[in-house]
């Protein structure tokens, strides 16, 4: 679709005058960023990018990452441009309150951002995790003549995304997988917040992104046809994923801030928006203009959109009549990857006599769910093995095998994080990934990503305390549950024995409006007997009481997560033979507890028995909560050592005898 | 030095046996890697290393990092054949309960560990730090004739360090830096813990380094010259960095194990030690046999290394004479980097009756100990201009002028987390690094090791909560304030104005027993009148007294930190005039308000008073511990918004009004 040159130049101003704008108007933003990158994006949006802006949701929609989201201008210039739900008077809004259109692109407030971009390095491994998610799609769905899922996925990428560890490892990822769905264009302007990318950046990125395995090519970002034909090669390039190395100004048309540092977090100030104007041959005292006739050509995609997408359904409702069992599994898998009767599969431990570590009994789950619910993808930084997430039978992905549904994340715990939430939000998929819970703090940046947007990601942590022994306080997590506690939306299940994995498994699939944690002990545990205990159904309550006080009203309220749920039933036992009644309750879920109704919490933690402890093998911090202020925390508040666990769980206080001896002090 | 092959050989054995037989002695551990790298490992701490092991601390010392820190039974082999103080019993004692011998290597525990490893990637990182720290303090140390500092730093990295993200920022940092003192092999062993790295890492190692700036070269690690060459070739190559790409087999001599992922984190098991050692020509029925003549090889090191550091010493003797002020340098910085008096330079805001932001405060203060803390070296990742980072007049730390003292640690927070803690366990610095708070996340796996290792590191993050405003979320702080008091041993001060920052400053100088963070803020804050309220001094308890209650005993205890301490002295005027009695109490640090006695923190926090109520920008997480049960909590449990601060500390409620109602619907 060729446009006449100055309709072009005409249509790139209308996006660069936008951002500043909306900035100036602000008084707070980035202008250089979308000024610089306008005419690359302009070619990407207008002669690229297959979308549908009437139906963001659209399945097979190429997708766009802004990962360089301080240039959120830039993106929301071209939302409303091109017909997206996302009004003019909300860029006017700019980083106001409950506007449209915040300071960073934010998922799923803003009708066509894929993800939630800012940190930088993130929307880099987004990218990658949708490129893989698109890749397991067309493999297990698309047939002959049926290209269900073969769209693209495009990023903006900066110098900050380059320079973050999280990008290299994601980048190094996408490498080795052979993503040639990946088309990145690199923002590169030569300028950061403290100056000249000189002052710290003076590698050979192109080289470095061809040591990964990928197609690396180099234009001019003003150079539209440039841009346009370096996008088109990439695009005939399958096996490799692509950096385009754009070179660009920043703020240009800035007769007094290109191409420096000034122009990257600040407004421009009124008067140099005003001579910026005058230099791109703009009405210098109109804000927020669009030409109509540069609305006209941004305006196409409304149409080509309906288009694609109509041409693609047509072929979906054939696909429907040659391929129906694949039919049926597009569906499965776009409706949250669960067939109907999936929670039947999970297995019930009650029979189990031996001990069984909760990383076992979740590898168990993972084994009996994967037939029945083929959304679930995922792996481990490479300690599958450790972390028991490896299901055999259904492949490795691969790029030999796309089909595969074990993911081989390599040591790389923060791409992992970036990844999973690409694959989450792809749409298609339930992926889950798995690392010792100490390394949590490498991927943790994810993390919160996840659980600001809400993204349906599984963590399966396990070696979740010192109970994972020799290797020492390096790897023993101590403050991580506690920490990950903190994160809003983060749910956290930390099971006490096989029983109630299972039903955190449930739990984790069931709970669809955010992240799971699972945390796992390396060692074995004892199935608790629930015949003689209450049922596990408990975790979905958050916390329960496992065994009431005998004799009557309870004189000490034991809580315990995890491992150390059997040490607080090992310890009523004592106190119950000193006539000290007792009750014991498993808090698998803080989160899940606090949802629950004021007299269930009441039922479980009854305030007006003042002496409750809570058994933890980690940090005290935060326990006040449930224990009150004339309560115990048996907590570790230092890092670990190196020693069996058994030794070290005696050392460190986590026995019945301990517990027991504490209370009767307490009591006496 | 040239032995003989076969005397190398049992050299080289005795450390493969040691490592089998610790490993085999535990039943846990990592027995794969040493095998593997025993010979370059040899080659290196016999023909190359200059260190003296009855000296430990001996400032020009060469520092050995294990960042494959599993690997540790082979650093422990080496420490204890060449002579520093650990005993055999202590092999035979591999991870046990107090042992020296932990799991993975652990500073400050283990005599000529240099730095605690483990967590991949850190030991990468970590070196770097110490290869800026020893080219800073040459450059201002050493004079023609007297190299006070010119030794280098070693380290054994694998595909695991390679793969981290924080390994590639420091990577790309280091060849920026044209570090050419630092000598990394890795260990390229091809094996990871899911199976061999064809799984994950296919990437061109050697071509990624060279764009990074890396002198590359790659030798077979069994071959004795071969490695000795190459590492005689890489100190040749002073402008660069150097990785040796080291051909190893993992489990070198195991007739069923070797180049297996099974050798990897498992005991090779009774039978196949016993068939490795004889394969190996090894007397097979012993354990931890050290031959007597291999001994005397490694024992070498301790008359080298008297002869060395003595050479030092008597040039340090010269230097003294020859350069008086450089030598009186040289002691201020080993001795702290702190002149005497320093304390008197800290500004006093006292007279300030405009608003300043926190961070603000902290580049004044910054800039006024930069002449009396010659130690202070450090800078922002790439946000200097909003962390009120960086000190004029000090020059930038660059490969033109290692004498700068403001660093620019790009876009790469992990690598600084990793990089401020090998400068600090280098010695002669007391580095310091910002970014915002936020993105503390990036770092966390690094200031945990800070915080494990006692590592004086300060941390400058500022924009510290919701009150960065426009941002949005992405960017604000919520949960971190909260997940950094869960570390034991980080001490955490978020000042409520200028005076307190000052406070903060002297406290992060004078607390040398481990790292130190500030929360800082953006927004500009009132400096509180200390002729009227309590002396900003209170910041060394942790919390104190800032506003008595006026008229008798308080009916509420309003306790706030940073920018909210403002809002409870204004919600204490509209109080009192309610008559209701009300005091304040300023709390920057939960860490040093615990080490104070039971009274000081009665009288601060009286647990009669039933209403105490703390105000903070943050998630309510762990404030149970100071308010109690009957208390409340003025807390933000979501994420931000995107808007202007004033607007959202509105709409979030941390206003003095909205604080006077509420304490005043529970008084009711």
């Amino acid at each position: 679709m060729a446009t006449q040159p100055n309709l072009d130049e005409l249509c790139i101003n209308t996006i660069r005058t936008l951002a500043m704008d909306g900035v100036q108007k602000a008084k707070s933003g980035h202008p250089g960023m979308p000024m610089g990158m306008a005419a690359a994006a302009y070619v990407l949006w207008t002669r690229i990018l297959r979308h549908n802006p009437q139906n963001p949701k659209w399945m097979n929609r190429d997708r766009f990452i802004l990962s360089a989201g301080h240039g959120s201008m830039l993106l929301y210039s071209l939302l409303h441009l091109t017909g997206y739900d996302l009004p003019l008077d909300e860029l006017r809004r700019f980083r106001q309150w409950e506007s449209k259109t915040p300071g960073h692109p934010e998922y799923p407030e803003v009708p066509g951002v894929e993800v939630t971009t800012g940190p930088l390095g993130q929307g880099f491994g987004n990218g990658v995790g949708m490129a893989i998610a698109a890749r397991h799609l067309a493999a297990r769905l698309n047939a002959p003549g049926f290209p269900v899922i073969d769209h693209r996925i495009y990023a903006i990428v900066s110098d900050g995304d380059l320079m973050e560890g999280v990008a290299s490892e994601a980048a190094s990822l996408a490498g080795h997988l052979r993503l040639g769905n990946l088309i990145y264009l690199y923002d590169d302007n030569g300028i950061t917040i403290e100056g000249s990318t000189s002052l710290a950046f003076t590698e050979g990125v192109p080289q470095r992104f061809e040591a990964y395995g990928w197609h690396v090519q180099a234009v001019t970002g003003n150079d539209l046809e440039g841009v346009e034909a370096a996008i088109r090669r990439a695009q005939g390039v399958s096996d490799r994923p692509s950096l385009i190395c754009t070179r660009t100004h920043i703020a240009y048309g800035s007769p007094n801030k290109q191409d420096t540092a000034g122009a990257h977090g600040a407004p421009l100030g009124e008067d140099e928006v005003r001579l910026t104007k005058r230099n791109l041959g703009w009405p210098e005292n109109e804000t927020f203009l669009i030409p109509p006739e540069a609305l006209a050509v941004f305006r196409e995609a409304v149409r080509r959109g309906e288009r694609l997408e109509s041409e693609w359904r047509q072929m979906l409702g054939g696909f429907a009549s040659a391929h129906p069992e694949r039919h049926q599994l597009y569906h499965t898998l776009a409706d949250g990857g669960l067939e109907e009767g999936w929670e039947h599969c999970l297995p019930a431990f009650g029979e189990e006599t031996k001990p069984v570590a909760t990383r076992e009994a979740s590898g168990k789950c993972l084994s009996a769910l994967f037939p029945h619910a083929p959304g679930l993808l995922g792996g481990s930084a490479d300690l599958s093995p450790s972390n028991d997430t490896y299901v055999k039978g259904f492949g490795d992905f691969s790029a030999g095998n796309y089909a595969g549904r074990n993911f081989h994340f390599g040591v790389r715990e923060h791409a992992m994080g970036a990844i999973l939430n690409g694959m989450a939000l792809h749409g298609g998929l339930v992926p889950y990934g798995g690392t010792f819970l100490v390394f949590s703090d490498y991927m943790r940046p994810s993390v919160r990503l996840a659980a600001m947007m809400k993204a349906h990601v599984i963590y399966v942590w396990t070696h979740d305390s010192i109970g994972l022994g020799e290797d020492g306080p390096t790897h023993q997590p101590v403050e991580h549950i506690a920490a990950l506690r903190t994160i809003p939306g983060l749910v956290c299940i930390r099971p006490a024995d096989a029983s109630e994995t299972s039903e955190a498994w449930r739990a984790a699939l069931l709970w669809t409006s955010g992240p799971v944690a699972l945390f796992l002990s390396r060692q074995k545990l004892p199935v608790i007997d629930r015949t003689s205990f209450a049922s596990a159904g408990g975790v979905h309550r958050g916390a329960y009481v496992l065994a009431e006080a005998q004799g009557g009203r309870p004189d000490v309220i034991l809580i315990a997560s995890g491992s150390e749920v059997v040490v607080a039933l090992q310890a009523r036992e004592l106190l119950q033979t000193r006539q000290v009644k007792t009750r014991v309750v498993s808090m698998p879920c803080w989160e899940f507890f606090k949802m629950q109704d004021p007299a269930y919490r009441e039922s479980v933690i009854t305030r007006s028995v003042r002496l409750r402890v809570s058994i933890e093998a980690g940090v005290s911090f935060g326990w006040e909560r449930w224990v009150g202020e004339d309560g115990l925390i048996i907590g570790l508040d230092r890092f670990g050592a190196s020693a069996p666990y058994e030794t070290l769980m005696k050392e460190f206080g986590f026995t019945a005898e301990n517990v027991a001896q504490k209370v009767l002090e307490r009591l006496r």
